[in-house]
This record gives C-alpha cells, structure tokens and sequence, in this order.
C-alpha cells in the first residue's frame, strides 16, 4: 500500500470516528498526527522491499492489552498504568506493519458478556444503538463492525472475544488458550485468558492470529502450536440436541438450522449430541470456586478503593470479583475434579466429531433489559461460550446472517489447536461473496457505507451504469438517490461496485428500507451486477438529478449553491 | 515359564515372606493357594500359546491401588472399602499374566515420605532395620528390594515412588503424570499423583509401565504418550551446583559426583546449572495452597473420625491434610501463578540439558530419628523429589551403588514423556552386569540371599569349582562357609553364579564383613569368575566339611544329626 492510500485510509478512519458518534468506543485514541507519522515509515519501509505482511491494516486493542504510550485501564481510571512496553500479542503484529489507533472500551476487568458495565460507559451495538454490543470486547467488536478499524484485538475467557463478534456481525476469533501470549495482559482469570482477533475477513483476521502466536519466554502458560489434522471432505460436525437449543431470541433457532442446512448442503454429516456435561462444566465458570481466579487477580485493588465503588468502578463487577472471597483451596479443587470429570464426559459425547456448532449466544438484548438485571441479562450470554476455555478449547464465532435486521453469529467449538481446522469450516459457512452497486447513500463517504463495511463488503471499483437511467434525489433521512432504467434519454450515473458475502448480502436485502428496491443493473461495459433501484412511486415524485451524473457530484454541486 | 518352575517360585516367595520377618510390608496378603491357582492358569495360558508379556511375574500392589478381592485401605482401616474391580493399572498387567501376592503398607493417605506414618507399622529399611524405608510406597519398595516379588506398584505425588527406591537401592520408575490411569487410586493430590512402578531390573520395570500405560477413558487426566527425540550420543545433562549439593548425608556428595564422573566418561555433557527456582517450586507442595487438594481428598473423612486420632489415624497425617483448610482457593490461584512462573524460569536455567541428575534424596535417618522430628525429618527427604509432578516432568531413581553399607540412589528428572530417554541415560549409569560365585549364606535358599536379588541380582547357573578347594564352616553369624583354594587334596564344592549389576557388585563386594573376601575362583569347566573367598585366620581355625560337597549338603546332613 502506497503512503497516500494509507494516508487516506487513516483520515477516513478517523473521519468515522467523528461520523459515527460513538465516543463510548474507546478509552484512549492516538492522535491523528503520531497515527500518520507512523504510517509513512511503513509505507516507506515496505517501498524499500520490507516484507510487512500486515503493512496498513488499522488496529484497535482493547484496554486490557499494553500499548506503550498509552494508559492501559482495563475499564478503571483508577487501575489504570503507564505500560513500558506493548504487549508481545500487540508488538508483533506491528512489528509486522499493523497501526494501533487507539484502546478500546470493555466491561471492567474484562468481567462480563454485555459491553455496558464500565465507567466509560455502555457500548452501544453498531448495527442498533437502543441494543447492547455485547462484551467484555465491546469496543473492539463495535470498531471493528463499524469499519473503522480493519481488525481488533480483544480477550476472552468466558466467551467476550465471541458474543461481541456474533451481536455486531462480524469473525471472532478465540485461538487455543496458550497460543498467543498473554503477557501484557490485565488478568481475568489467568489460566484461562486469551487474546483474540475481531475481523469482518476471516483471511485477516487468521493472519493476525497466526502473527501473534508463539512461546515470549515469559508467559508460563504459552505453548507452541501443533499441527491438526486435515479437515475430511466429508467432515463430522456435532450439533446440540433440541433441548439444548430451547430459549434462543425469536427466529433464532430457524436462523441456527438455516446454517445447518448450508452446511448438510456442503457435504458436512450433522450429528445431533447431548452438550449437558459442556454445559454443567459452562456453569462452574460463576457458579463455583474458579471465580477466585478473578478475585486474585484485582480483588486486593477493588477491595482496597471502596471509594469508588458504583464510580470509577463498577458494582456489578465488584460484586462479582469480591464473591471469589468465600471459596475455599479445597472447594477449587473440588470443582476442578468435577470439571475434568464433565469435560471427558463431555468429549465421548462429541464422539470424534471435528467441532461443535451451536449459536454464538443466545439473544440480543437492549440496554435498558440488561440494566434492569446485570447478571440475569449476562449469564444468558453465555450459555454456549463459557466452557471452551475451562475445557480447552479452540472456538471461531461466525457471522452467519440477520434476523429482525439484527446480526445473527454460530460458532464452532473444537480440539485444542483446531483453530485452523475450524477456519476451514467456517468458509464452508460463509458463501461465495456477492457483488453489489451502489449509487448514494452507501459510497464510500456516506453515511450508510458502513452497513457495507460491518457486512464484511471491500471496495471493488468506480464504474459507470450503462447510459440507460436517470437518478432521482429522494426526500429520505438521509437523504439518497434512486436509480431508474429509462427506455429513451437516458444517461450513465457514477456508482461503486462492491462486494459482499452472501450471507451479508442477502440479509442486507431483506433489511432495505422503502422506497429502495435491489435489481439488476446494466454498467457501461455491458455486464450487470446487482445493484440499488428504486420504487416507482417515489422517483414519479422526485427531482430530477441526472445531469450531475451521480450522487457525489450532486451533492457537491449543492453545497457550491 | 512353566507351571512347575512358576509354582516353585511362588512358594519360594511365600516362604520368603514368613523368613524375613517384616510383617510390617504387608496389609494383606492373598491365601498362597489362591495364587498359585491363578498362577496354574497363566501357566496353562501360555502353554496354549497364549502371549502373556508378564506371564508370571510376581507384584506387590501399594494399598491405595484397588485389587479385587482385597480391602483398599490407604494406610487406614475405618477409611477402607471393598473395591468392585482392579484399577486399570492392575488390570493391565494381570491381563498380561503378571500375578499379585497382596497389598502392601505406605504412609497414610500416601502423605509422607518416611514409610513410618501407618497403624500397620513403620516399614523397616530392606538393608537395615534400623532405619526408614522411606516411603509413602513403602511396603511395597521393600519387598522388592527384599526379592520376594518381581515388581512392585506404588503411587508419587511428592516422591513417594523413588525416595524408598533410592533407600532400598531398586529403581523407582515415576513415568509422566496421566500416562499410567489414576482411576481405582485413592487420590493424594489428585492433578499430581501418579502409578509408579519399583524393580531391580529397569528393563522389566519399563516393560510394567508401558504396559499400564494409556487412557482408560475415566480418568480425565490421562493422557496419551508422546514421542520423545531421541537421545543424543552425547547429552547433556544438568546436575546441580555445589550449593544446592549441600546438607547430604556423609559420603553421599562423593558418591554423587562418582556418578557424574561415571556419566562424563560414558561421553556425557555435564553441565552445573542453578535449580534454585526448582528447590522454590519444590516448596510450594507443602508450604501454600497445594495442600488443599489433599485436604478436598481426605479432608472430610479425618475430620469426621476425630476419635480415632492418634489409633487408626496417623496423627501427622491428619495434622498435614487438615493444614490445607485454611487456604482460599484466590491463595490457589497466587500460589499456581508463582509456580508457573518459577516453572518456566527452571526451565530456563536448565538451558535444553536432556535431564538434570540429582540425588534421589539427601539422608537415610533412623526410625528414631524420624520419630523424634516427623515433620522436619520428612521434610529433608523431598528436597529434590517435590518438584517433578508440580513442574510436569518425568523422573527416575536409579541404583547407584552403596555408601556405609547403605544404599545410594541418583535421580534423573526430565520433560513430560521423555520417560524412555530418561531409562536410556540409566543405563549408562548401571554398567554391565558382573558374575559372582556364592558357595554359602548367599545361596537361594539362604538369609543372605536377599542381598544379591536387591542389587539387581539374579540366578545364573548352580555350578561345581574346579576340584581345588576345601570348605570350611566359620563362627560366623549368620553360620557362612569359607572356600579355601589349596595346593593338593581339593575337592569341588557346590556353589550358584549370580549376575549382578557393576554399581551393586562393586558396593557388595565394598561392605563385605570379614572374613570374607572376593577373588577369582576356578570352575570345574576350567573357567574362572569373581567368587567368595576368605581370610586365611578364619579357615585355619575352622572346622573342615568339604565332604559334604558344598554349605546346603552340609546344612541337610547337621540336621540329620
């Protein structure tokens, strides 16, 4: 990438960041002019022949990883420090070009599933801001979703680097615990944390992981990768009994067996299991002693700030954290037994099947649902991700569709170090990309072309339409532009084709506002890609504005009025 | 083997039992007619051509491993149950035709390493009555060092498996923890313990452990073997540095470094390292919270039976199990976070060396000794054995030779599943074997037998020597004769070739009493081997029996008198 492209992408994504209005998102940001400085020494360096393999991609960390330079806060003003150095996870991937724009918001001390319990307030969902992002990843996730950043690192440990990506539509990637250094990292539970990768491009987001991963000689628990075996042509996938799918958020469960179908479709044998033991193991991560773990962690700073209580920090997590107090050495290792116990049983269950598919979460909830009842709220969040790390287990949330204009995420849950493996299904999942044009309010830099971003969509090229229709200004908020074939007189409009995966793009369909319509439309060189049209009813009623020869044109034109 | 040779080793060990007078090994015993029942049929098995790779060979099993058909009692009697089947390990190798004579006497609960901690009785030293076995296997360390059976089970959590090897100078195999099931095991610290096996033969030690080895699908911790690389023609291997050699028993650091000069010899790389980080870990075992989980073991069961404190109930032991109440389960997760990280910086200093070489303990006290001072007497014995299963490392006490009449045993520790490695290295510490010529008290049916079956010794040939000799009976206690080469009038005396390892054989022949002594004695098919001889002063005074032709003729014919 060039230095003005990079260049550009840099103020575009900063230009978002005001565009969107979601100041919740981020803790700390890099000023615009330290973010450019640093893009033209990459841009330089790889003009010079270094191999920078992730040279532009913008970043953003969530505020319990180091960055040097900037305060790491993991959600608390008052716990927060200056890092002397970033993180190894954060180090490499800029060591191989990635640029940090900034840290994330997060539920405090990385303690929760739904994005709203931090002092820097509630992460609204970047596909419906009355909903809640999801967490504790909830800034990365909604940075990501919202195309500011190309991929977002976060953390997990009872499912935040996964129920995020699913409610905001995009990869979460949750590699083998071990993997990835977990160094400069604020603990939650330390023997279960690991650092993931948010992502709209499956692609990208594994070429972080992979870039992050490997033993630093300082985190005890890294591992060194090992090899998986090839997925079959014909791979076993495991999906939970009825049962176990009961209380899903309406549609949810007909979203769920449409993915199932897909994947039947493809090949994959679908055998239904009993995940009861997954489950009882999943309950032991709140319900028993290995909260202690958090309580180990920062419960000696909780307990020592109770000025700050219901301030700089949050009850719900105070609450929480502090409940590890009462539980016993013996009682841990009571629950650890019991624990092993459940995961064997657990594992004859699955029965040698390559990976278990279930719903990443299993409902939406808003902001206003989850404030009346934090815990309640969250511990229905993760219902299907609070095992795999206590189980060792490698997980990937895909985004897999809407439901009710909302993203609908699955996700597959495997071996340890299947996390390759897992990719490979999950392309299978996702469909072949679908190519789309638009003409108004989706262009670049307007102000609906991050529905196209969350979906996964990349920009493919500036086109014309075949000079065969006239374009309309229509009294919409805001305002757009319809598209309509004319038999005689007409001319060719500027357009954007894009291109989206399958699954985005139908949804997206399906969601369209009145009066827009999706059709096929005719470009200069003769081929037809879809494209946006537009109801008769409202183009009979609105101005004429062909002769600017496209929306970004007449929008100029006005603003010279 | 055949049904006539294996029923006479049966009855021969049988009578071994009642001859050594150690009733103190031994919680039960099976009748002697039930195991030679059982011993008729893998007679029969093999004679059908049945492959039974253990057909016959003779074990003892620690009382916290399940046997059908005898109590489990782990030390204590209230606590004991009937078990409805035999542990995988023991189902195993009775699979493949190996015979169990009964249970044998540990420290209660396996807490200890003394082998004095038991209502059963503290179990005496197989070399020296006066002294500990060392334990918690310790019953069953000493009637293998004893020879009256082949192998022995015991379990190692703390260095139960190789401290009462290392005291009674028998190999004392500890194989990776989760290779061996731990199921039908009464659980010490469960995530810790492992079956370990003891032998004077490490071949047939290993060939025990393979055997047992593999996942049972029970026991959630077992895991499948991996391949080690294979040993470098010149290792490198670590021992500690001189520092951390301080505070062993006298002689003990010479006999040490003879080892290591031993090694370097054989072509091996030493290398001093500093296990500082190794000795802290070792001290997390007993000193933090690690002990809770013997306490989530046993707790509930000592506590529950306060009346038989100090009877049934070994008042250490229950003093130790109980320390573990006051620990939290966030004092768990701080003490697991420490040793991971003193883990990883051992792991570092031991800078790639194959295995680190260590004594196997640091002291052989006297039951007094420990009676006086049970706790800190204890303590000293697990300086170099209480790391391993924390840290995951494989580890093995070997044999190597005696200092003051009493065995001395090194220790190799090394990776998880570097099990084989280890055995390899062994066997360049235990040079090639040596044959003696025994014409008395050292004959197989004869008290001082034991001493050559616990160096590894084992029965080659009964032979005639050349007739040169004559015998005398000497004054001795027990009753030995003296071999005296002479220039005219020899006869040939009956006598036994015994194989022994180099280490045994040179410390044999360095504690012998007088007036024996060692030299080379003619065989009637004219060749010579190292045989008994004696001082001239003895023989002169001593009465002359060559007419009966040998000590055991001689024997039979006082009788008669």
């Amino acid at each position: 990438m060039g230095a003005s492209t990079l260049t550009g992408r840099i103020r575009e994504a900063y230009a978002r960041i005001a565009d969107v209005d979601r100041p919740e998102i981020w803790i700390s940001l890099r000023p615009e002019a330290d973010v450019l400085a640093e893009a033209e020494l990459i841009a330089r360096r790889t003009e010079e022949g270094d191999h920078l393999p992730l040279a532009g991609v913008l970043v953003a960390v969530k505020d319990n990883i180091d960055v040097a330079g900037l305060e790491t806060t993991a959600g608390s003003r008052a716990f927060g420090y200056a890092p002397s150095a970033d993180a190894p996870s954060v180090a490499r991937i800029r060591a191989a070009g990635a640029i940090v724009l900034g840290k994330t918001n997060l539920d405090q001390f990385a303690t929760g599933l739904v994005g709203t319990r931090s002092p820097f307030g509630a992460v609204r969902n970047a596909w419906d801001p009355e909903r809640i992002s999801g967490g504790s990843s909830s800034g990365s996730a909604v940075a990501t979703a919202l195309g500011i950043v190309d991929v977002a690192l976060g953390t997990d440990t009872a499912g935040s680097g996964r129920v995020p990506a699913a409610l905001n539509g995009i990869f979460g990637i949750k590699p083998t615990v071990g993997l990835v250094p977990a160094t400069g990292v604020v603990p939650a539970c330390r023997t279960l944390d690991c650092v993931t990768v948010f992502a709209r491009d499956l692609g990208l987001g594994r070429r972080v992981v992979e870039i992050m991963t490997g033993p630093d000689g300082v985190d005890p628990l890294c591992r060194s990768d090992a090899p998986a075996a090839p997925l079959d042509a014909a791979p076993r996938i495991a999906i939970p009994t009825q049962e176990h799918l009961a209380g899903l958020a309406e549609g949810w469960a007909e979203a769920f067996a449409g993915v199932v179908e897909q994947l039947r479709a493809s090949g994959v044998e679908i055998v239904e299991v009993d995940i009861t033991p997954l489950l009882e193991a999943a309950s032991l991560l709140y319900g028993g002693a290995f909260v202690a773990e958090r309580t180990a962690a920062v419960g000696d700073f909780i307990r020592s700030h109770p000025e700050l209580h219901g301030t700089d920090l949050d009850p719900t997590v105070a609450q929480i954290v502090l409940g590890g107090d009462s539980a016993s050495a013996a009682d841990y290792f009571r629950d650890r037994e019991r624990l092993d116990r459940l995961g064997l049983e657990g594992e004859r269950r699955l029965d040698g099947t390559v990976a278990l598919l279930t719903p990443t979460t299993t409902w939406h909830p808003t902001l206003a649902e989850v404030a009346a009842d934090p815990i309640g709220a969250n511990a229905r969040m993760g219902r299907y991700t609070n095992f795999a790390n206590l189980l060792d287990r490698s997980a990937l949330a895909v985004p897999a569709g809407f439901v009710g204009g909302l993203p609908f995420g699955v996700m597959l849950t495997g071996a340890p170090f299947a996390d390759r493996t897992l990719a490979e299904i999950a392309r299978r999942i996702a469909a072949p990309d679908i190519e789309i044009l638009v003409v108004g309010a989706h262009l670049r830099d307007q102000p609906l072309n991050a529905q196209l971003v969350a979906q996964g969509g990349s920009f493919v090229a500036e086109v014309q339409t075949a000079p065969e229709y006239r374009l309309h200004a229509l009294p919409t908020a805001p305002p757009k532009p319809g598209l309509r074939r004319v038999p005689e007189d007409g001319v060719a409009i500027a357009g954007e084709v894009w291109r989206l995966p399958a699954a985005g793009f139908g949804s997206f369909v399906a969601s369209l506002p009145q009066p827009m319509t999706i059709g096929q439309v005719k470009l200069a060189d003769g081929t037809s890609v879809a494209g946006f049209l537009c109801e008769p009813v409202a183009v009979d009623a609105a101005p004429d504005i062909s002769a600017s020869g496209g929306w970004r044109a007449h929008l100029v034109s006005q603003r010279a009025d």
